[in-house]
């Protein structure tokens, strides 16, 4: 029967019971942000691709959203770009416009352009959907929201610290069981200058972290094959075979980078901000770990991220600091650090563990049944009443059978039924039932509105 | 120095005090539509143009932004297209995707596609941005929000009077002044009927329209210039001729539509909505206007406007019944009836007449002072302590001088600061200090977090 009602492939319709648990998410995640005082903004959906273009790799280019020309588009395409058309020359004359990526480059720009009434430093949060035209998968869309925490205007190391409170309070609070997992660039770069290895960090910290899934050997056998050279694998020995805590990791790490001026200066970030958390400990393990290597090339200081202990689905937040966000739309020296919550990932999570609270349905709290015209004005005064007093309340829209009436209130979990019958009319009462309990008591509207706001 | 930080023109950032206003004005509208049990739904921001093209008339096809198709998209392209390309051929085969344009088209699909899901009748609201490649000018974006609610699968006119109901308490509560405009499709049907002039109705709703401003001579004469027969003017002589209520104005067009059976049905529908209002009375005037005219490719019955009565700015919400949106999806004989609030002219509305009230920033209640390291680790704690306690609360990142300290505070309009100094330190107390005031109190924490859960 139903013809052409199909939506594109990588995106979602969210149904009422869907909604409930997506906004139990934000909402904590926003009680959170503003607890630490940042505030909110939007930037819009369509950015320049000049503002879009270039900032997330060749590999991001590709997966941006464009948004075609309006009207007649193909009037601005140089001629000759006409006789043999090929995408990737006539798409830069025909669309000017991308759907928005991620929060941060917006972020960035937003900041550049706002700067004059901006006060620095400025603390940011932003809930908004972002698009990628990635192959969808089992857990991965093509239009999702992203939770996105930001202070730029200071490069302090108590932000570093209030990043990882605010990841540990809002996992907390959603009752998910995490281990936060916090790397400092600068590490990564003197791990990089001592082994003479700039150009594999990458390969390095792969491999190193597949010690425990393959054994010491094999992540050798692995480092040789990326044609690391036999000096830096011996400089990473100790590494390799170290096991410790993380105050023992660090100590390590740092006789390791002893020479090395910004692999130094990354241990002393790190301490710094584990000394903070010392006074003010976290609820879930913060763990060093060397391994961590996302977004090396915009992230200069600490790098974080968390993973469910009870779900391997990868990271559900991650971030670190930057100190140059703001440099590529012409705005020098702005440091910044931030995290991304992954709205989708943590309600897959809470879905598998079945982690929701009870939510209050968002239906009414009370219907009305239907008992046809006579009836119907009085009900409409009650209607009126209970929303007055602040209750959530429907009348059934026409005299249905009763059990057709109580089936809809049923299946919609409302759990009180106001009945206004012949006989309640003549004696001025209503009648509230409880639908979970059977209860049922008759009365004046005063009683029945006192005894529905103490439920 | 900032270069390439522009966005789209009719696109906009909003700040966070923009966000703090335009946040009231959702929630109020939102907890309105919660209260008469309506539930939300979301809808992908890109739908396929199958479910989009057709629906809005060839100026809305024109208005869709449209998607490029990913990848190289000339690949699907039928050879003889590519020779001497048009944009109006080209674009159906390089762009299967665009921009939601409105929500009740989604909606619709919505309803098809979820209606095994669905307990109907079915009560949704709906709050999401839309856009459309309109010409930008002042108070018109390309991209803005819609407010919809909507109950589709019964066609019980207690769902109309629910409608106005919600119009008049969302004004209510946001303390806007508006009439309220009532018409119904089914009497305009009965005016074209009666006059013979089925193909004029707008043109003559039009012209009706223009007696208070221009008078019942000219009225006449534009008439017969749109070409409306002798005879049909002078059916409408009584509609031009007639001031009074609204109650005696539906006795008129009930004289001048005897004779129409649908028309007749219209003006029944109309009485019954009254009537009902005349139990559960709005604030607002509800006032039959049957020069109303909106949507009649679609609505056909209730029509509803709401106009602001201190700003001239057109209609700020309107909507109707509708008896087969679903049908273009597949899905016969499901009525309908709701609104949309336009959010960005009821915002345009408040700013003007300065109707919002005393928001509260969205910036932290209190600033801890930085005085450095000895200090910082208790400055810390006692964070963390006002966070447990849901205080909002920041610590300032670093030792800086006092002024720029206090500076900061003042532009964020935080109304508390704590100073942790030596003396604080050495005392275990904690100065207070009320921003707005000057009032200064030194306690200890407990007490701090007591006298500010009481302010």
């Amino acid at each position: 029967m139903a013809s052409n009602t199909g939506i594109p492939q990588g995106m979602r319709d969210f149904t009422p019971a869907e909604m409930t648990k997506r906004n139990y998410i934000f909402d904590t995640i926003r009680k959170v942000f503003k607890l630490y005082g940042y505030q909110p903004i939007e930037t819009p959906t369509l950015e320049n691709l000049s503002t879009l273009l270039g900032k997330y790799g060749d590999e991001g280019d590709k997966l941006l959203f464009r948004v075609l020309n309006s009207g007649d588009f193909l009037n601005k395409v140089p001629e000759n770009y006409l006789e043999n058309p090929k995408s990737e020359e006539l798409v830069k004359h025909i669309s000017d416009k991308g759907l928005r990526y991620d929060l941060t480059v917006p972020f960035a720009r937003f900041v550049v352009q706002h700067r004059n009434e901006i006060v620095f430093p400025f603390k940011r949060y932003q809930i908004q959907p972002v698009w990628r035209a990635d192959r969808p998968q089992k857990g991965r869309y093509r239009e999702f929201y992203q939770c996105d925490v930001d202070i730029v205007g200071s490069d302090s190391l108590i932000y570093e610290v209030e990043m990882i409170k605010m990841l540990d309070m809002v996992f907390k609070n959603l009752s998910i069981n995490v281990k936060i997992l916090i790397n400092n660039r600068k590490i990564l770069s003197g791990i990089a200058e001592v082994t003479g290895e700039q150009e594999n960090i990458i390969p390095i910290t792969v491999a190193i972290d597949k010690i425990d899934k393959i054994g010491i050997d094999n992540v050798i056998a692995e480092l040789k094959t990326k044609g690391i050279s036999e000096k830096a694998i011996d400089i990473l020995q100790p590494i390799l075979h170290f096991s410790g805590t993380t105050s023992e990791k660090i100590e390590m790490i740092s006789s390791i980078l002893k020479d090395s001026e910004v692999g130094m200066l990354g241990i002393k970030e790190l301490r710094t901000v584990f000394d903070y958390l010392k006074e003010i400990p976290t609820k879930a393990e913060v763990e060093f770990d060397m391994t961590l290597a996302r977004g090396l090339n915009y992230y200069t200081g600490a790098i974080l991220e968390v993973k469910s202990l009870d779900v391997s689905i990868g990271s559900i937040s991650g971030g670190g600091r930057y100190d140059d966000l703001t440099g590529i739309f012409g705005l020098k020296d702005v440091s910044g650090v931030g995290v991304s919550f992954g709205a989708d990932r943590i309600y897959d999570v809470m879905n598998e563990l079945n982690l929701f609270p009870q939510l209050p349905d968002a239906s009414s709290k009370v219907m009305i049944v239907n008992f046809g015209e006579k009836a119907e004005l009085k009900s409409l005064k009650v209607l009126q009443t209970l929303h007055e007093n602040n209750i959530s309340a429907e009348i059934y829209p026409e005299p249905a059978k009763m059990k057709k009436q109580f089936n809809y209130a049923n299946s919609k979990n409302i759990p009180f039924i106001i009945i206004i019958g012949d006989n309640e009319l003549q004696t001025n009462t209503i009648q509230l039932k409880n639908m979970n309990s059977g209860e049922q008591i008759s009365s004046d509207l005063d009683n029945i509105i006192n005894t529905l706001n103490n439920k």
